[in-house]
């Protein structure tokens, strides 16, 4: 770090500081050293908004913190003290998420607050709040994608800033720039998927025999399924995961509830062990294609697959998608059992690409 | 195509105009008014280098082929004929391969010669003549990557070319790009995968309950086995791929002739049974990972997997590649059931990425 000085300086506003949002400012801090030797960068966080444990901003006058940033150690500790609240007055602001948004000093958004997957939103407003500053952005909220890509991508053209989005499936593995980096001149043809892990732990228990209360109470403390797990088990997650999936590959233009969707609801311990009977096995298979008339089908939908099949062996919390395109055929990236760290790491890549390409 | 005289012309050299090279030169033909969209570029050929075809050389002093190449069809029809020589006086030559990568005129150097899997030569000489002259390089060859990737990596950076080798593991499904281009800071410390078809096809015909010699009458047929299949069998192909792979990923510096290889052909019907009464099945795996004092252990084995393993799902041509790293985890990549325009496309893919990077 001795040329600290010749360092380009990346501000980042961070909207959220959940469990991936602390990853990630765990992954910054522990990766200081190689962002400067790699990419000449240092990248500090100069605001943060979150729910219920305040809203930091810099710029205040503080010579120190507008060199540095925010004190991310501080951060991380105070969220994890008793009151579970910001406490470095320096910082500390009553200026709202959208005013940091409009007015606070920033490179990059990172948007991380909670998915409202019925609208998309306040997530895309804070989006198209960065942009209209000339300010990048990287979502690690899929509402934007599957409710507004189009005129979030146009927008981010328009304004000359990058707009990324790994993390919105699979976290950090590569999807979206795998196709964007590697599969150059190939034409999606179609995608699928198994995307949802609420839904793949359950119904693998219920093959295995579990009772349905107990698989969701070991769900709950395994933390993969949520209080109110309605989103994932009536099929809403994986389809608005299918849905950012061909809005950025195929340029589909759809939103979530245009998806032919059927949840696994009431799937029943007796229809699995019929289709095991067969050699088959039940998953909540994604999938799009594109019609005759151009426009694209998306279908999330409980599919028997063959037992000898790939997807039979996407087991507990991995997942799996697979791209055909018409010069690589069909191709398959898996994700295996992820931790907080892969979402993480999804932000954490995205705005290394924004800093280095 | 009206702003032709905008295009930056680029020239290709051909080392080897078989099954692959000539899906490659279709691929280009069928891509050239995207290439010029896309890139404002224009890919000529403009030597063709074969074993028993003839050379093609352009630069003889006939102005349109110094501006329009090699005629790229007439190379093609030319090899259908019943002679399977090419034809074209303009351009017919009697330079040698060696000769072409020293004195043609061209920017990126295709080799696509056969692989000589014990020493990787002359293919890494003729990507050492194109790098000396300040020539890039895109090989489909492996032999070069598992045998001297080091040096030419070094070579290629001092001489401020580009080295492009997708297409040597996996045709051209992204594995080395997926590294390079999607897991910024990302640390490889595990690799594993199912490389080579031609075992793969025998292990499942013979666990399927079919005879040797029916096997490799049938695998020959269908173009998996090839006509002296011990290469394969006895695991020298999943060596120098495994060793690609861990050369390029994990910086390992290893030659195929360093793996702990051991190949199926002890492996009997027997065995396979046998593991079938355990709920398992045998596949040949490669793998590699990191000792205690630095250096990459290799090992190419026939090795037992869970019949509900992905693994075992891995069925005749499709592969796998497994990549653990240290903020990632592990992720995995299949390729389904490639056919040559897979491989095709691993070169076209390479080429353009030289074009547009």
């Amino acid at each position: 770090m001795g040329n600290e000085k010749n360092l380009k300086v990346w501000k980042l506003a961070l909207l959220g500081f959940g469990n991936a949002g602390q990853a990630f400012a765990k992954m910054l801090l522990d990766h200081e050293e190689e962002i400067a030797s790699n990419y000449g960068a240092k990248v500090i966080v100069t605001a943060i908004a979150t729910g219920r444990r305040g809203n930091l901003v810099c710029g205040s006058g503080s010579e120190a913190t507008d060199a540095e940033g925010i004190d991310l150690r501080r951060a991380l500790a105070d969220v994890k003290s008793p009151a579970g609240k910001f406490t470095d007055e320096t910082v500390l602001t009553s200026m709202t998420t959208m005013e940091i948004v409009a007015q606070a000093d920033y490179d990059i958004l990172v948007e991380m607050t909670p998915l409202n997957i019925q609208t998309g939103q306040p997530a895309i407003d804070h989006i198209r709040g960065a942009f209209r500053r000339g300010k990048h952005a990287v979502t690690a909220n899929k509402g934007p994608i599957a409710w507004a890509y189009r005129s979030l991508r146009d927008m981010a053209k328009e304004a000359g800033v990058r707009f990324c989005y790994e993390t919105t499936v699979m976290d950090g593995t590569p999807v979206f720039n795998l196709a964007e980096h590697t599969l150059r001149l190939a034409k999606v043809t179609e995608v699928s998927g198994i995307l949802n892990s609420t839904t793949n732990f359950i119904l693998e228990e219920l093959a295995a025999g579990a009772e349905y209360e107990d698989i969701m109470r070991r769900g709950r403390e395994r933390g993969f399924i949520e209080a109110d797990p309605a989103m994932d088990i009536e099929g809403y997650d994986a389809a608005a995961k299918i849905t950012a999936l061909l809005n950025v590959l195929m340029d589909a233009g759809l939103t979530p509830d245009q998806v032919d969707r059927k949840g696994i609801e009431d799937i029943t311990e007796g229809d699995i062990q019929e289709a095991a009977s067969r050699g088959k096995v039940i998953k909540l298979l994604c999938r799009g294609w594109r019609n005759a008339d151009g426009t694209v089908h998306a279908s999330v939908q409980p599919t028997e697959v063959d037992r000898s099949d790939m997807l039979a062996s996407i087991d507990s919390t991995t997942s799996i998608v697979s791209i055909t395109t018409d010069l690589m055929k069909k191709l398959s990236v898996v994700e295996h059992q992820p931790e907080i760290e892969q979402t993480a790491y999804g932000i954490f890549g995205d705005v290394l690409r924004v800093i280095c390409e």
